[in-house]
C-alpha cells in the first residue's frame, strides 16, 4: 500500500541524493519540512532555485563567487604573489576563517584519484601553471588535505612546480593545537617528530 | 571579508533550519548541490514548492494524504473497527512496512509533555474521542514510543479511554528480536521479565 503521498515519496527521493543523506533521514527531514509552515519551504526551494543562476566560477582561483574576479582575486590589498592551492572552496573558507592568510588561492575542484578515473587533467592543474608561469607569483602554498589522495596531489604538484622559478611550501603537519600527545595517533606522532622546529 | 557568495550563504542559512543539519553539514550540503548540474536543484526546488500544495491531512486519521480520506482510511479492505493510535505519520510508515496490521491509524500529531508547554488539547486527542464515541470501534492500540512523554501519553489516553466500551492495548515491549541478553539495559530486561509470555 502507497502509505507515502507521492509528492512527499519525491521530495525524500531527491534529498536522499545529497551527500550523507540516507532515505531514513531523507524520510525525517521531509516529515519535518512538511510539518513546519509552507513559508519555510518556498524559501528552501528558493534559494536553491536562485543558486546557480546567481553563483560562477572566479576565472582566476575558480572558487565559487557572485562576482568575477571574486572578492578575494578582486581585493588590491591581498598579496597577488602568494598562491594557496586548495581542494574545493570550502577548504578556503577554513582558512579565511583563521584570519591568518592574506595571500590569494586556486581551487582544484578536487584531487588526483587514479581509481575514480579522476587525473590532473580533471582538476584545475592546467589553470594552476598557467598562473605560475605568468610571471607574477612568488610562492605556492600547497594545502591539500592530509589524506592520500591529497599528498598524491601534493607530490604531482611539487614535481611539475619545482621547475618553475618560485618558493614552493606545504602545510605543517603535526599535532593538532590543544590535543593530548597519548591520544594522537602513530603517523601523526611521527609527522610531528620528524618536522620538529627550534624551540622558542 | 564575504568569502561565501550571498546565495550559497542563504542556501546555508535555509538548509541549517532543518533538524539534525548544523551550519557545517549545511555548509557541506550547499557545496555539494552548487558542485552537481543545476538541473539536481531546480528538481529538489520544485518537489519542495509542491510539497504543502498537494498534501493535505486526512479528516480522518489525521496522516499526510493527497486525497482525504487517505489511502488507508479509504481501503474498505482494512480493519475499520481497529484503531492504532501513533505519534507522527513517520510511526503508521514504520508500522506498515512490518505488513502486519490491517486496521486503521490515528496520527496524534506530537506527544503530551508539560515541560514544552503540550497538553493534550494540543494534539488531537479529542478528535481520537470522537472516533472512539461514533461506536464502530472496537479496539484501540496505543502505539506511542516508550519514552517518557510517550508513556505520559500513553497513560493519559489509557485514563480517558478506558471508560469507553472498548478493548484498549498497547504495544509489548521487551526485548528487540536477534538482541542478546546480555546487551539489554536492564530497563528493558525487567520489562521483558515482567511482561513473560506462556513458552510455546
Amino acid at each position: 500500500m502507497q502509505v507515502i503521498p507521492p509528492a512527499l515519496e519525491k521530495l525524500i527521493d531527491q534529498l536522499a541524493h545529497l551527500p550523507g543523506i540516507g532515505r531514513k533521514t531523507a524520510t525525517r527531514l521531509a516529515l519535518s519540512i512538511l510539518r513546519k509552515p509552507p513559508m519555510l519551504a518556498r524559501d528552501l526551494a528558493e534559494a536553491l532555485s536562485n543558486l546557480h543562476d546567481s553563483i560562477q566560477l572566479c576565472s582566476c582561483c575558480f572558487t565559487f563567487s557572485e562576482n568575477d574576479p571574486c572578492a578575494i582575486c578582486g581585493d588590491a590589498r591581498r598579496q597577488a604573489d602568494i598562491i594557496c592551492v586548495v581542494e574545493h572552496s570550502a577548504d578556503l573558507m577554513a582558512i579565511e576563517k583563521t584570519d591568518s592568510y592574506r595571500g590569494h588561492y586556486h581551487i582544484l575542484h578536487g584531487v588526483i584519484s587514479p581509481m575514480d578515473g579522476i587525473g590532473p587533467d580533471e582538476i584545475k592543474v592546467r589553470e594552476l601553471l598557467a598562473r605560475v608561469r605568468s610571471g607574477t607569483v612568488k610562492e605556492v602554498i600547497i594545502a591539500t588535505s592530509s589524506t592520500v589522495p591529497g599528498e598524491v596531489t601534493a607530490s604531482y604538484l611539487t614535481d611539475i612546480l619545482q621547475k618553475e622559478s618560485i618558493n614552493l611550501t606545504r602545510l605543517a603537519c603535526g599535532i593538532p593545537m590543544g590535543m593530548d600527545i597519548k591520544y594522537a595517533d602513530k603517523y601523526t606522532l611521527a609527522k610531528a617528530i620528524e618536522a620538529r622546529s627550534p624551540a622558542r
